[in-house]
């Protein structure tokens, strides 16, 4: 136990500005948006997924993208992504200035059917034109895998099935795979057997991590990961987001808890840690919503 | 990594009608802590910190914990334990039936000087008697440590003043120290470390771990706790409890995200998840104040 290496450095990608702003419920001022991303780059965030060019039917919350995109203020050596989930989406987010696009793709048959209402293997067919397209324009493609660890219709998912999507991912040019736990269920062990599987594959620098919070596991599941060797690492700033498959419940684990936890181990960041609570906060009061993150709330307290 | 043993079975000590309650600002009904305890029973925990002993204007909030004591239903096997700070308060608790006590001290100066206006090694000598006492009747003691991983007037505490202190509350006669991160500061590598130095001198056995949740980090360190060796984990119902030193802040680890943790990795509590966040309802529902638990909180949320 006292001889694990821990990564010397881990990448946060903040993942509020999207993952987050588009599970919550309030209705967020172009504004606040860009102030949200311009923030987060000022703490010292290396990427920030900035908005989604999806259609306004499906996600109303991301409407304004293009707008966030032409209104930030950018930060040299940042990095602003975006979700593109096809041609469309794709082309306007290049127009848009995104600097990367991702994609995605289920370990569950049963979601990706419910969420995006086709197969697994014809949802990687469709983004085949994004990957030729990115290539051919020299832009980087991430691929999320989601349920990962669970399923909210089948439950356990197998680390296989994780296997097999995350592959196909990266033949097809991606150059990282984020796995996400999409529901929040998974837990250390199950995060190490998964992992240990993954790895025995692929190597850790293709992989990333992205927990949601939802049964409270995400720091010990990111812990877990850390030490088998994933360095980078998905949040969302005071915890912003929700967990649409349990109403209430907690969303993506908060950057500011992740990235204490990583200074307290002496793992860097590059990332200033209150002035990430600074943004976290201004971000809650533009929502007028409560705060997820303990470190926030603490250092908040602390302040007052 | 994947060489990790992690113990088979855990103990879970609930500390909510204790430490919980008594950093709760609400006025708690005598039948509502009754119900506390015997819900926490009936879900399995097979050790309740039932209440303490201290003199009611330092601690209001405690000063029914004699009726508590002969107001709850006993089931057989359950241990029903009290904080005693001096005679008089382990003559009432033995009294009024604790099967247990507990006492304690810091591993820092100046938090024992402000908390209890005395040295380290003048509140141990004030426990002597205590010690005799429960000896020659037969009653085990427990031994707390507070601000292992942080002290809020020092900053750092050194892993050689936790492992002094520890010491002697075993040389002189308690029978497990519960290691207490009060303000909630560490991180999963102090924590390691902290342990490796205790382990190298102590065995496994007679150490519990103790983390406050203020800055999200407890499920890590228990993780990173585990992995060591420790097997009895102290954890507080809906996360009841606050932080004296930081007003707003998270206090104690949710006991419902402990076990959901533990269940998760195969590890043995003996406690019914469900029964227990019926018990954290419960008494929040009592306080009126919301769940601190996030299992609870995503369990409820698909129940309704």
């Amino acid at each position: 136990m006292n001889n694990i290496n821990y990564p010397s450095k881990v990448k946060i990608v903040d993942v509020g500005p999207r993952d987050g702003l588009q599970n919550e419920s309030a209705n967020i001022a172009l504004k606040d948006k860009i102030a949200l991303v311009e923030n987060l780059a000022n703490a010292g965030v290396s990427m920030v997924e900035t908005g989604s060019f999806v259609s306004p039917k499906w996600v109303p919350q991301m409407a304004d993208s293009a707008a966030v995109f032409s209104g930030i203020s950018r930060k040299p050596g940042v990095i602003y992504s975006a979700l593109t989930p096809n041609m469309q989406g794709f082309e306007a987010a290049i127009t848009a200035g995104a600097d990367e696009v991702a994609i995605f793709a289920a370990a569950s048959e049963s979601f990706s059917q419910k969420n995006i209402n086709c197969s697994i293997e014809e949802s990687l067919t469709r983004f085949a034109p994004i990957m030729a397209a990115a290539k051919s324009q020299g832009i980087r493609v991430r691929g999320y895998v989601s349920c990962v660890l669970g399923c909210p219709y089948e439950g356990d998912i197998s680390p296989q099935s994780v296997l097999a999507v995350s592959q196909k991912l990266l033949n097809m040019g991606c150059y990282e795979v984020s796995l996400g736990d999409t529901i929040g269920v998974g837990t250390p062990a199950k995060t190490s057997a998964l992992l240990a599987l993954l790895l025995s594959h692929l190597p850790a620098e293709k992989l990333a991590v992205h927990f949601h919070d939802t049964y409270g596991q995400a720091l010990a599941n990111i812990l877990a990961a850390l030490q088998q060797g994933i360095a980078v690492v998905d949040s969302s700033v005071a915890g912003l987001g929700g967990c649409p498959y349990a109403k209430g419940a907690s969303g993506n684990v908060a950057s500011e808890d992740v990235v204490y936890m990583l200074q307290g181990m002496g793992i860097e960041t590059g990332i200033n840690l209150d002035a990430l609570v600074d943004a976290g906060f201004a971000i809650t009061q533009a929502l007028g919503r409560e705060n997820q993150s303990k470190v926030a709330r603490a250092m908040l307290a602390k302040r007052s």
